[in-house]
């Protein structure tokens, strides 16, 4: 791996990661090369860069993704692009991609077209180990809690209370559901547990929202794996393993510097699920990025419903930084599909209808755009809507978009072609986001935490996914309760539904209304910082499709690694 | 991580690893940087650098283990450190520590007192990553076999035959036994599996034994993972996911380059086990290795019936390289303890008798040390024993030993002190190890490859072990036949057995004679290229002690790794 534009499809030429590295003022000592594209920055760097003056801080959403993709990652990789085109320094915050999906369905998550991140096919596989550090320690933790259990030590855990379950990076839907323990030698506790994927882990969660090392420590040391037989919260802290787990998270939470095809610096950081978690790259390397440049964009998973409101709850509460603007990215395509007139099946060929012109279908499609710029105008931030263009949109259906857009309260609304053009392609876009960005704003989070649960959770179901009431089941009724009794009650709330729906439901397209938001159950990420509220099916541990994407990955006899898009 | 001699117990200065690899003549497209202080060395060196002359080849083994610890790997350390002092180019191969004994009872596996490999706590955690690909390659495999089962894809598996399990890089007893696939969502196959430590892998014995990139991708896909229901082998290859493993592997398979705290460049990279696997560091690395220095030093497991067999029967073999000679390390109070006149139990202090001079003792136990002279004489090679002292050994204990080495044909027997004293506590083990490979050697397989399985291991068990007789459990005779009709028949043995003796019997100490060598099973590692006989328990998946390592492990503000030791 990592030949100079082995995997670059854009501009071929790489920086050596010294040269970005000195490009963003950071002297030798702020980071380690880890190959000759990649580092890692070190820990304190944040503090160290204090009295540089702060960048304007970019968010890029979406409406409720759509089988066909609606092209948010290069959006965003193009944005920032576009953004040093002007002349603006710009970074790029990114996720990390998890193994799972490479080798299963999705294939790689380094961006796509002119709009990559290089070096793509270390970015896809290992990097820089990050996500192999999560699972170490998620892992370390479960096997810690059964030695724990076997030796009968003290706080004693109810076996049956025990939440905390291994993971792996991989698709493999047969450790779902596993019974440990078996046989008797070498005597272990018999368990019914399971594994999750690492992304999903509440160790990665943690590492995207710790702000320093000591507080990741501290993360850590509140994770609640289970209860005692007296019901009390049994944390890490008290089985004694905070520090192997630091130990092995310590480089883990050092941002990983890489560059776009274009040569544009990304910090490309942690990769926690959008649902049971918050979806967002790292808050370190966000503090770091806004010292480094003018302007930093950064990515939340899924739509404005999921990770834009995770984003400014979750994240930025926890950071302190306040965006300057949201970008919200959707396509023509997506938006004829939100109008429920269509049907597409992955793997199948897009029905002919969908691809012809059809204004009718787009206005009725619009209201999920009209509910998502809605959304992050509740939390006072000035939006610019970008419209990726595919090479065959009708130009009649882009207008009437930017019409909508702007009728809607956008303060832009601007068609990119990144995908096929690279930064030149979102000049207009990164035009309108710096024009928006100069702007002053009123900034707000959506609720206090002084609120109680419920009225959180009923907040963020009435005002942001449009339901007219909550129910809650007898489960998470009793799970809301004993929360608030333990302490935890002001903890922000992190909804794990659909992506697919501004409701629970997938198949409610456009903007639903009138629904009644169920609430299955309510789980604790005591170390995150967060409770998850559980609304409808989220699976944790996928399983291969029919056809892996693993059955198509090669290597030359190079080393060089084909097949991985 | 990382500091400049962070964890540097010796010379504190390190050298940043561009120094190293200039020192080695190698230029700046020949490795690439993991940090300031180890590299990646580049696919295809060895080739490269094939006009360069040959180093000095040798081998560093060890007397059975005792609980004691015999210090083999800080004897190699302190040799190559010597020969650098000497003023030869000299560069040291060592397996790669895993993450299990970190955290579990032994600790770090980067050598000790002043014979450490640096940076320790980089080495000891994630290193480059070389582990977490074995794991994930290996699990990739046994995700793709059970949706290969699930879809009933072709050549049809028989579940019952399946031998490829999932790996952990941690001690997790739970996991040793498992029942995968519970519940119906998502549908998987129910199977009785378990969990194995990635050291115990064939993916690790593969990627120590392939001799570079194609190599690799071969073994890979002539792993068989089971039987069809015509007890045909159903290979990699056939399973289609031998690219995606090669991809994950494709890193892995590059040696890195460290230094000790004495600055001598090390090579350490992979790290299979010495029982069911062969034990030793990987040949890629002494391909490169020999190319570069004037001398290699390589430390192969457990002792000479064990590691040093399976270096010369099974790693020699596939590599080409031929050793000029061994260096057999051994204490005072490790020879006592072979004579069965004490009992030491691991975390009680020891005897007070074992520590006082006892040359009787000495002398009964010495059968134990002319056992290993002889076994490494049969291959032909001059041996060179390395008597390891502690401070308060008596000196005519250590005369003794240096007596009945000579006597039993030695060609040299040196008393070092590398551990308290660094390179200069060996230089006359260093002095002696140049002399001895100086010399023209006859060097030796133990068996050819055509001979029978069963004659393969009788030639073991009696020339190595000194057996009298061979016997097999029937089904270890079924496994016999089967593995010779399907042509498996002219692969080497790796014979399973305790290091703890030269028998079966880890209880039988000094020189069992008259035994009867029971073999269990056999099994294969068709991608490896070896059968294992299994001879006694082998535990692939151990559990943690009562108090684990890693309840000792912290970071501190910095992130420095305390406690690792």
């Amino acid at each position: 791996m990592n030949q100079p534009g082995q995997s670059v499809t854009g501009d071929p030429g790489l920086q050596e990661i010294d040269t970005i590295a000195e490009q963003l003022r950071l002297n030798r000592n702020d980071y380690e090369p880890y190959g000759r594209y990649k580092a890692k920055l070190v820990h304190g760097l944040a503090e160290r860069l204090n009295d540089r003056s702060q960048a304007k801080y970019i968010g890029v959403t979406a409406i409720n993704p759509t089988p066909l993709g609606e092209g948010k990652t290069v959006t965003a990789i193009g944005l920032a692009m576009a953004l040093s085109q002007l002349g603006h320094t710009t970074i790029g915050t990114l996720r990390e991609p998890s193994l799972a999906p490479v080798f299963g369905i999705k294939g790689g998550g380094a961006g796509g077209g002119k709009c990559t991140l290089e070096p793509q096919a270390d970015i896809n596989l290992h990097f820089t180990g990050d996500m192999h550090a999560v699972t170490a320690a998620t892992n370390l933790l479960a096997s810690i809690i059964d030695n724990h259990l076997k030796r009968k030590k003290s706080p004693q855990i109810n076996p049956a209370t025990i939440t905390w379950k291994r993971v792996l990076d991989l698709c493999d839907r047969g450790l779902a559901h596993v019974i440990t323990g078996l046989d008797q030698v070498p005597q272990a506790p018999l368990r019914e547990t399971g594994f999750e994927l690492s992304a999903a882990s509440e160790v990665m969660a943690i590492l995207a929202l710790a702000t320093d090392l000591a507080d990741l420590r501290q993360r850590l040391g509140r994770i609640v794996v289970g209860m005692t037989y007296e019901k009390q919260p049994v944390t890490v802290e008290m089985l004694g393993c905070v520090g192997a787990m630091a130990a092995l998270l310590v480089d883990a939470l050092r941002p990983n510097l890489v560059q776009s095809c274009e040569q544009t610096p990304f910090l490309v950081h942690t990769g926690p699920f959008g649902n049971i978690a918050h979806g967002n790259s790292s808050i370190v390397a966000d503090k770091i990025a806004v010292r480094l440049a003018d302007y930093v964009v950064t990515e939340s998973g899924f739509g404005a419903d999921c990770g834009a409101e995770k984003f400014f709850d979750i994240k930025c509460r926890s950071s302190g930084l306040k965006p300057d603007a949201e970008v919200l990215v959707c396509t023509a395509r997506a938006l004829k599909l939100q109008s429920g007139l269509f049907e597409v099946h992955p793997g199948k060929p897009l029905p002919a209808a969908l691809l012809e012109e059809n204004l009718d279908a787009i206005r009725a499609g619009a209201v999920n755009l009209k509910a998502h710029l809605d959304i992050i105008c509740q939390y006072g931030l000035p939006t610019v809507v970008a419209i990726n263009a595919f090479p065959d949109d009708s130009q009649k259906e882009l207008a009437e978009i930017q019409q909508i857009a702007l009728e809607q309260g956008a303060s832009a609304a601007v068609v990119t072609d990144a995908f096929a053009r690279g930064g030149q392609g979102s000049i207009a876009l990164a035009e309108a986001v710096v024009k928006a960005a100069g702007k002053p704003n009123q900034f707000q989070y959506l609720y206090p935490l002084e609120m109680s649960i419920a009225d959180k959770i009923k907040t963020i179901a009435t005002k942001i996914y449009g339901a007219a009431a909550v129910e809650y089941d007898p489960k998470a009724q009793r799970q809301i309760q004993e929360y608030e009794q333990l302490g935890y009650g002001r903890l922000p709330v992190c909804v794990a539904k659909t992506q697919y729906s501004l409701s629970h439901d997938p198949k409610l397209l456009g903007r639903p209304q009138g629904f009644t938001f169920p609430v299955r159950d309510l789980k604790l990420s005591a170390g995150a910082g967060f409770l998850y509220a559980l609304c409808g099916e989220i699976r944790t541990m996928p399983g291969l499709p029919s056809e892996p994407a693993a059955l198509r990955i090669d290597i030359d006899e190079q080393g060089k690694i084909t097949g991985l898009q």
